[in-house]
């Protein structure tokens, strides 16, 4: 890979870099980029996370969602542990390139290590004011992460 | 506002705030949670955008999408200059509480501020190293920001 020229362009005008075709993604100060997983299919969304430049790389170049763990500080091919590997269908970038949009087929019964399909399994009442009590939404367990993340 | 008790409870186990029911978002060190708002009926992803505590816990109580700009440090009520209102159908938290993910319904035409529906209406080609040329997919003008955001 090493080899191979950068994917990415510098970054240009605001004009250039939201009506251009060069792709120069906005890497924050941690070298980061915001990166949304929805399911191909059912357009839930499944996971938020981060790519570095060698992630983003990485998944463009094969097909599968590499991502950055901020708390493992480590570059992670997302099912590298579970086999739950998110082959990616379409990558969308956005009007000023900070933020990835992945479109995946998800490998396995869910993205979210706690068991579930999408790791956006309770809702937030809306529409009143004080103390808040979350509601599960679609949180049941597909998965034992036990067996899967066992050592 | 100010007399209503936090919507927010402390941080607890990891336990407790990925499989409880308390509401402990984990804002950053700027003090954000990320928000993707996705569109109500087609699913896709329509803008990804950051929340402060205040930002979070006004589209709470009202409803409607309220966000922290970065660039210009403030809070912004989604179409408070374009009129492109989000009214959020249904608003949910991820495993560990420092993603938001808000289903909306868009008022106006679109959600980005260059005049399209979705801020993400570029894609990344996949499978290849190298040089990347973005392509245009859903790019189409749906209003003219100069009309919507004139002074």
């Amino acid at each position: 890979m090493a080899d191979n020229p950068s994917p990415f362009a510098q970054r240009g005008s605001t004009e250039e870099v939201e009506e251009g075709r060069a792709f120069a993604p906005k890497f924050d100060a941690d070298g980061l980029v915001t990166c949304v997983a929805t399911d191909a299919r059912s357009g839930d969304v499944l996971m938020v996370a981060h790519m570095n430049a060698q992630a983003l790389r990485k998944t463009i170049e094969t097909g599968e969602a590499w991502y950055f763990s901020r708390s493992r500080h480590a570059l992670w091919r997302k099912g590298e542990t579970s086999g739950h590997v998110q082959r990616v269908v379409e990558m969308r970038i956005d009007c000023d390139q900070d933020a990835v949009w992945i479109k995946v087929e998800q490998e396995g019964a869910g993205a979210c290590h706690t068991g579930r399909r999408s790791c956006f399994y309770r809702a937030v009442p809306l529409g009143k004011a004080g103390a808040v009590t979350l509601e599960f939404r679609d949180g049941e367990k597909v998965f034992d992460p036990k067996d899967v993340y066992k050592a």
